[in-house]
């Protein structure tokens, strides 16, 4: 009943599609926290699983201890929501899928992000034509109060922002470009204010189109770089904020009659020069509808046999897969070939 | 007496200290405009050669045959100016200064960009402790016109972004960073609007303070993203274009009191929360003023003894040998270890 937790809870409430009959935390304030908001508290996790009358468990717990509860949930024949990161390895992730697949539950996770506008608005981009064939989509969220303070910031625990938001943005990126494969994956971690854990970190992933997608996760930038950026063979597109519209260059006709050199301290150039609005056409996209409550949505139509999963299996394990490829990469400092 | 070659010949006209003697371009109608504006002109490169009253030569001319002008111009006992980049591999670098120091000629590279405002800007937030330790430095001109469609764009010219704008780049960090080894570079090219050579190019240095430089070139950017972005462990700075003053954020005080979060589509966040006020101080660095008539100035202090070559041999080759590894590492995809 902590931060995500609490958000399932107080979500759940609100929902047209589930019910909330408790929740469990191994927190005793957190426990009468609750039940002061008419929220009963489970006295142990062994009640939980004991209880026939939960159908679905929802595991936000830190991340390391996600496996163990999963498997215990499925066992006892509960269908199981993990909160991102599933688990902390792609063997874990496959044990996981296989305890599912065993005892005939649903297992997913979270991916509460694929609801956001921003990135609603970028995958609209990707998926029309309107600036041409995209070859590079750069993905940043940048926060300046470094990692937080609790066991986030501990290995052991699953800490370090890939965990935390790189997961949320590699998931992005991949339902983004879905029908490509991943060639090769760059890494670099940092560590400003913290050592043991990333407390950011600068990705590259090369798609066989030949296409590109950088993702950046920070928390000592002060001055935040856009949340998105996209280029495409006919324009580029830019989401300054994340609650900001999709605000679109199109080029409208590559050549120019006359081009009007920039002036700067020490030269000239024409090279990079703007472009003036004759050759080009300036508008902000609509911003998309969202609601996240289609997540509970999802799985109770799952449940009843007349909707796929949204967040699938192989989704997970894709996005796993590509966070053991970006560790790797930091740790043999090296590009890491993929699929 | 086209594009780079006309601009020196104005700005000699306009310096206090050179005084032009005339001009040699292989094209007819650059040498009658050229007498048209009072400028002589010769009819031939020998003609300069031979000219005893000519003692500095400023070479203006496609990529590729800046050596073999170089040397000529040496052996002829003038001193030479090269435009950037001075040649395309360390070993022809290597020549020509073995050239210079046979025939005991000042020889270097216009590298005008070390007079871009933007440029000395990020230089003072670096060399001051403005905003703590610099761990991380991204320089970005971004343009959308392609590659130049005259030699720039073929590859035994020595076209491509990399040496057109990637050599100032370059040269701009290692100022900046000036005491520190590069311990790995990584490149990666674009070719979007030409296959034969980079329109565009991403490039990581990192340095053995553990700070990192990040420089980027697109000519297919129809939102240009910031100039420049620099960070360290107490703010971050800004330049959002190469005319507009560097914008600080500084850290005051690292701990809140509290921390509002912030609430996007799909769910909320405290770690990307921006901060208040209160914690943080907002402001404009002044304008670095500039002359870039400087560069012919040290010329001549150099050749009468009274100063030392502001680009030197050391500083010329250094960027050339930082190329080749970001080629290298285009060539075989993967990190290239340096220093």
């Amino acid at each position: 009943y902590g931060g995500m937790g609490g958000w399932h809870a107080n979500h759940a409430v609100k929902s047209d599609v589930v019910n909330l009959l408790g929740i469990y935390d191994i927190k005793k304030e957190r426990s009468e926290l609750a039940e002061k908001n008419g929220i009963k508290a489970y006295s142990s996790f062994q009640e939980v699983l004991d209880d026939k009358n939960i159908e679905i468990v929802t595991i936000a717990t830190p991340n390391d201890i996600h496996k163990e509860q999963t498997i215990a949930c499925l066992a006892a024949g509960k269908h199981v929501i993990s909160e991102k990161p599933v688990t902390l390895s792609s063997d874990d992730l496959a044990e996981m899928i296989e305890a599912a697949e065993k005892y005939q539950r649903i297992f997913t996770v979270h991916q509460n992000r694929r609801w956001d506008i921003d990135y609603l608005a970028m995958k609209k981009v990707y998926d029309s034509s309107l600036i041409g064939d995209i070859f590079n989509i750069e993905s940043r969220i940048h926060g300046s109060r470094g990692i937080p303070s609790d066991w986030r910031g501990m290995k052991e625990y699953g800490g370090g922002m890939m965990f935390d938001w790189g997961v949320h943005l590699i998931d992005q990126i991949l339902q983004i470009y879905a029908t490509e494969k991943i060639v090769s994956v760059y890494c670099e971690f940092d560590n400003i204010t913290n050592k043991e854990v990333d407390d950011g970190f600068k990705l590259t992933l090369r798609f066989d189109n030949n296409a590109r997608a950088y993702i950046e996760v920070g928390t000592y930038n002060f001055i935040p770089l856009p949340r998105f950026y996209i280029q495409g063979t006919k324009g580029t597109g830019i989401i300054t904020d994340w609650r900001e519209p999709c605000h679109i260059v199109e080029c409208t006709h590559w050549h120019e009659s006359e081009v009007i050199p920039v002036e700067t301290a020490a030269g000239l150039t024409k090279t990079m020069a703007p472009r003036d609005e004759i050759t080009t056409r300036s508008y902000d996209l609509e911003k998309p509808a969202s609601d996240v409550h289609d997540f509970y949505r999802n799985i109770c139509d799952t449940l009843e046999g007349k909707a796929a999963q949204f967040v699938t299996h192989k989704e997970m394990m894709r996005v796993m897969e590509t966070m053991e490829a970006a560790f790797k990469s930091v740790e043999h400092k090296s590009v890491i070939y993929f699929d």
